[in-house]
């Protein structure tokens, strides 16, 4: 017999008090910097048709592969290109169930925002190009990605606080973008120098795979490919991209992985890189190398002057190699980027529950992606931004005890109930103090023992619980708890009598706000 | 040839800044209400397996109806009621990719989230009914709903804001749901008088249904026909009532609506009681009415005694008829409701486009669902809570302008850009008037004119552009536009040369951040 058993769906979850405070207190503070910037808030349906993100999801080819995507309910006319409505040999409107996904980030469905305003506006007059308007917007909320092998401490369904510029191709916002960024994560609580802004040009990777053996690796496919297995670098190692760029090679469980297959002539020069810019230096230095070499074409130039300009703004304004470093290695797995890229890593480590040092590893991302409204209009619009791992961050401040205060934040105070009688009266307390701005819980539950009402006030984290019985209510007193205090005391004294002397109170009906603001 | 066109789904829509800055406010507001009557912030998931959710939407009978349903791309084992999996003859694990459905309210995954705890609690040690838990928590959140004939203002998508109390069967926490949704409705903005909780217990009605024509209407079914019916009577008015009661009726399409086909000793009595109980009177009139009636039978008893508490603390905490009245005919659509049920109705009316007087209606909702709990563990946990409808308030808001200030908020202070060359003393500008606090934006936009880039500044609601160009770099000073004062003279100076003397001003740099603080 089918049961109905309560449950989630395997990687989602369910978050409470603690955590769930932390995460708004990290979307409340990124917003806060994005808003100092000039970014305005917006939102965008969490279902948005399939047609309409385009796919370009790392570690995957296929269209279904890494979303969730159903049959929207509801027939719908299918349209050309043109926007008018499909029609069969009949002349009847094609009418079908599109499919719909659940948005896998939030830069794909501010590229269809974008692009349907444009559309609207096309209707009535022509495109054009280099008239393109510019916008400025940030956006938080969850996003979807249904990955068949779901590694501990990953989730389906995850927060993401995105900002991003659309309509310029200057590298200004750009440099902007590392800024942001940075700020960002010091509004959120990391410490500088705990924290790093990765800047690199995928221009600058194209540049030089277009000068390798004589003329190319072969083609754009082949180029996403390359850059795919380099992205792989902080999983497998520098000897498991040279394998995964040649014959191919053997993962932990056995299975083959299988190579590019490229030839020596590419490999060898490509691993050279690698190696050569795996540090960190100063920008300048970085700067140096890259002009020092001359295989990479006018597309890597582009780059490296595009990342010269970054350079001059963050160096103005003091954002020094602490912040923000180059880093021409980093590729960052979008297929939709086109230029500069960003990454922020942690530099903290944690002791997982086997007591093994780990690193948090990256925590945002971002880059320039001047093709992903074109894809949509056939209209090719520059846009840059970036987007903060909410809950990797939130985990991140959690694992290196980092959060402000105690995760759980204060509880409210509470009003023990002894005595069906006298509801109203617990009710009086609570509305006065409440009024005077604390908050306030009267206990309903349907257990109503001393021990149980008390201990509920521990887990809520409650500074103070307030006693009212019938013998108190004719003598005008209220008996209060100083719970904070109880807990310190319970170390020093052993015995209960003297204990409860010292953390529980009577005080007359009308000295109880004044005396309550006191200690708390 | 299929085109792709940049769009939304049908029903759904894009939240700009001055509608989403609204509905946050109205959701910070609301929580901080919730916290101070110590309620805490809970997340769930968005998808929930389809049979964990129940169904309980108002109008629809089926379980597809009325919601997005689509099967889980992974395959799971199925489970049987006892939770182990459930194999086939050959001793399989049987796999299914199960039903999946995007949550249609915030109660149903509270149910399953609560369920799920004591669940695997008891996987451990058997259930003990009167000691399950008492939680209490707020969520806010978007939900979907898949209504095939879609209203003009109505959404797929929308959010709402709830707060529920789980584990108690107090009559004073239903006082308490009424008391919360009175103030959120003032924290959000709403001026008393101008919005009205109306509170009934659908005991009250249950009692009524159960005692006509000598015995009851014929059993659940028909009971919970009969409430759908009367839960129209905003849309369909006491005559419409009266015809879907009997033979049914013709809607304004003219498509016929069957009727329930009652006889006339119930329909009469029926109507009597929506008569008399239409009106707002006093709570004490009301209850003393009710228990004036003698058909009431002892369901319909216990209904009006815990309105009789509800009254009592209502009145002791001085709610008076002005925030809270009793309405015995308020049934409230969702289907899981078993005792005291609580609605918001605003006051305020507007004027259509057409020119035509109309109210917004319901705002919040909620109520006592004892058995919801009871449907996935077998066990009664009682609870009650409500929730806000954060898009229809936000509506309400802006229809009857009562948002408090501009709607859209004060912009940033924005650096206009003339000289690429100038770029990092834009952003040095910029730094320094963001350190000091303020929200400041540099134009990256590639139309470069002035006349273009004022017009931006102008869309955000910018207080201020800063402009530098080479001459004023070399006399050490920086232009500044008053835009605000700006709008103003403009009705008043038509000499644009004057205009801009009263508007425009040059400051020397290093007194620059002090002039811009005392403009804003």
């Amino acid at each position: 017999m089918r049961g109905i058993v309560p449950r989630k769906i395997k990687g989602f979850r369910d978050l409470g008090p603690g955590l769930n405070g932390l995460k708004w207190q990290i979307i409340n503070a990124a917003s806060k910097v994005y808003r100092s910037y000039g970014f305005e808030h917006w939102d965008t349906p969490i279902p948005e048709y399939a047609d309409c993100l385009g796919k370009y999801l790392p570690d995957s080819d296929s269209v279904a592969e890494g979303v969730y995507s159903f049959q929207d309910p509801e027939k719908e006319p299918v349209l050309q290109a043109d926007g008018k409505e499909m029609r069969d040999e009949w002349d009847h409107v094609v009418m079908e169930n599109q499919f719909v996904t659940l948005r896998y980030d939030l830069t794909a469905p501010l590229a269809r925002l974008y692009a349907e305003r444009l559309w609207l506006r096309h209707l009535k007059e022509p495109f054009q190009e280099n008239k393109t308007p510019y916008f400025r917007r940030y956006q938080f909320g969850p996003v979807f990605r249904f990955e068949a092998k779901l590694d501990p401490g990953r989730f389906r369904e995850f927060w993401q606080s995105d900002f991003d510029s659309v309509g310029t191709a200057d590298p200004a916002s750009d440099a902007e973008a590392c800024m942001v960024l940075a700020d960002a994560m010091e509004a959120v609580g990391l410490k500088r120098g705990s924290y790093l802004v990765h800047v690199n040009n995928r221009k600058i990777l194209k540049g030089f795979l277009g000068s390798l053996a004589g003329g190319g690796v072969g083609g754009e496919g082949m180029e996403q490919a390359i850059l795919r297995v380099i992205d792989k670098a902080d999983k497998i190692g520098a000897a498991g991209i040279e394998e995964e760029l040649g014959r191919g090679r053997m993962d932990q469980s056995g299975a083959l992985i299988p190579g590019l297959k490229l030839a020596g002539d590419v490999i060898k020069p490509l691993m050279g890189f690698l190696e050569k810019f795996s540090g960190e230096g100063k920008r300048q230095d970085v700067l140096a190398n890259l002009e020092g070499m001359n295989e990479m074409g006018a597309i890597g130039r582009e780059g490296i002057d595009e990342l010269q300009k970054i350079e001059q703004i963050l160096t103005r304004l003091n954002f020094d190699e602490e912040r923000v470093v180059f880093s021409p290695t980093l590729v960052r797995g979008m297929a939709y980027y086109t230029g500069p890229v960003f990454e922020v890593q942690s530099l903290q480590t944690y002791k997982d529950d086997k007591g093994r040092e780990r690193r948090v590893g990256s925590i945002c991302g971002g880059g320039r992606y001047d093709d992903l409204v074109k894809n949509l209009l056939g209209l090719r619009v520059p846009a840059t931004g970036a987007s903060i791992g909410v809950d990797r961050l939130a985990e991140l401040l959690t694992l290196t005890n980092q959060v402000p205060g105690t995760l759980r934040g204060r509880g409210p105070v509470l009003v023990i109930v002894f005595d069906d009688h006298l509801m109203v009266e617990y009710q009086g307390i609570a509305r006065e103090l409440r009024d005077a701005g604390m908050d306030v819980e009267v206990y309903y539950g349907s257990q109503r023992g001393l021990k149980k009402q008390l201990s509920y006030a521990d887990d809520k984290n409650s500074p103070i619980a307030i006693l009212l019985g019938e013998d108190e209510l004719k003598k005008g007193v209220v008996t209060v708890r100083d719970l904070r205090l109880g807990k310190e005391m319970a170390a020093e004294i052993s015995d209960k009598a003297e204990w409860k002397k010292k953390v529980q109170f009577e005080v007359s009906r009308s000295e109880l706000l004044e005396k309550i603001r006191h200690l708390i």
